[in-house]
């Protein structure tokens, strides 16, 4: 079966030790995700210094932009950003936006469906649009209150619409063959790498997993 | 009548040219607001130096922040910001997470209804969670499709909540005394300030519109 490719989320907020955790994993995986809180309180020199350190790593912002797409993404796709998410809930017109700077950069744009209510009606929008990857997603505070991604990756596979599905929100080493079986293209690991006691054996455990299928 | 408080969002990318934008302003407004692209883009540094810079002034950060509340406000409130934006599309979880941090700091939260399907629901809801502002906002991109905050500030305002109502999106010169007038406690100017020739002067003439009501 296509393997899919696995990604990190990098939740930490301190620049020095996202860099630091970044390079323990890079190996075990194909992307390394900035995440929304570190991008905001680190700003755009991050990206920079990420992508330097990791060239052969595809490097995913998740900047969730809400508003004026165009202008918010296109300063992180120059800065080396190889995937750029936006909200569903922002609606089609910034949606297009952020596709339209990823375009100009030969990147990619993702949707993340998180909380959109009609989300097949969305994805078909987007996907029409141009985006590239739709984003399933189960937040923290979602997956606090004891949510799941899995009921959506399904629905949002079944459209069959081409483009990569992304699936994120607690996935660990006893589910992410389970999604990767289902059809996920990219698979998000967050707590379960950057929590591990040894974030690094916990990244070669889940390439493991998902080189075994 | 109450006179509303004026808030400039300074929405350039810059980090040296939002200072500057803020000091030629400052004299005239109570509240500056690091736009949501700019906090990307800059980091928490910003809020550091804007409140050194002017400690006299409320310091409001756009972060519209979508998930994982107390975790993503918290160090925003610690920086030195008076209010945070969290996205009414975030869900209650969210927003009692940004809630908890601000009162754990003794600032504000504000939530941001762009894009909420039932603004008086959430809005309900929101002040019940302890939310110190609402904000009625119309986004750049849905302003560039022709829609305005008025409808949705007036309904809002009736439900007499308590809370402060704040409204953003596209207010001018010829807007800004309307908006008072219906209630607005906080209203926001935009491009009318950071895109007029002489900011300073702009911001000077809507204090003075805002100053004879």
């Amino acid at each position: 079966m296509a393997k899919p490719l696995i990604q990190v989320a990098l939740d930490t907020l301190d620049f020095e030790q996202t860099l630091k955790l970044a390079a323990s994993v890079a190996p075990y995986v194909d992307i390394l995700e900035i995440g929304t809180p570190s991008i905001k309180f680190n700003g755009i020199g991050l990206v920079k210094a990420l992508k330097a350190a990791h060239p052969r790593n595809k490097v995913l912002v998740d900047l969730k932009t809400m508003d004026a797409g165009l202008y918010e993404a296109k300063p992180f796709y120059n800065a080396g950003a190889d995937i750029v998410t936006v909200l569903g809930v922002a609606g089609i017109a910034t949606i297009k936006g952020v596709i339209e700077a990823a375009n100009a950069y030969g990147k990619q744009t993702q949707i993340d469906l998180i909380n959109v209510p009609d989300k097949a009606a969305l994805a078909r929008e987007g996907v029409a649009a141009g985006a590239h990857i739709l984003g399933v997603h189960t937040g923290l505070d979602a997956q606090a209150a004891g949510h799941t991604p899995f009921a959506d990756l399904q629905g949002i596979l079944n459209l069959n619409l081409g483009a990569t599905v992304s699936v994120a929100g607690g996935i660990n080493q006893s589910t992410v063959q389970q999604v990767a079986r289902a059809g996920a293209g990219i698979v998000v690991v967050g707590a379960a790498i950057y929590g591990a006691a040894s974030p690094a054996a916990a990244a070669k455990e889940i390439r493991g997993l998902v080189d075994a299928l």
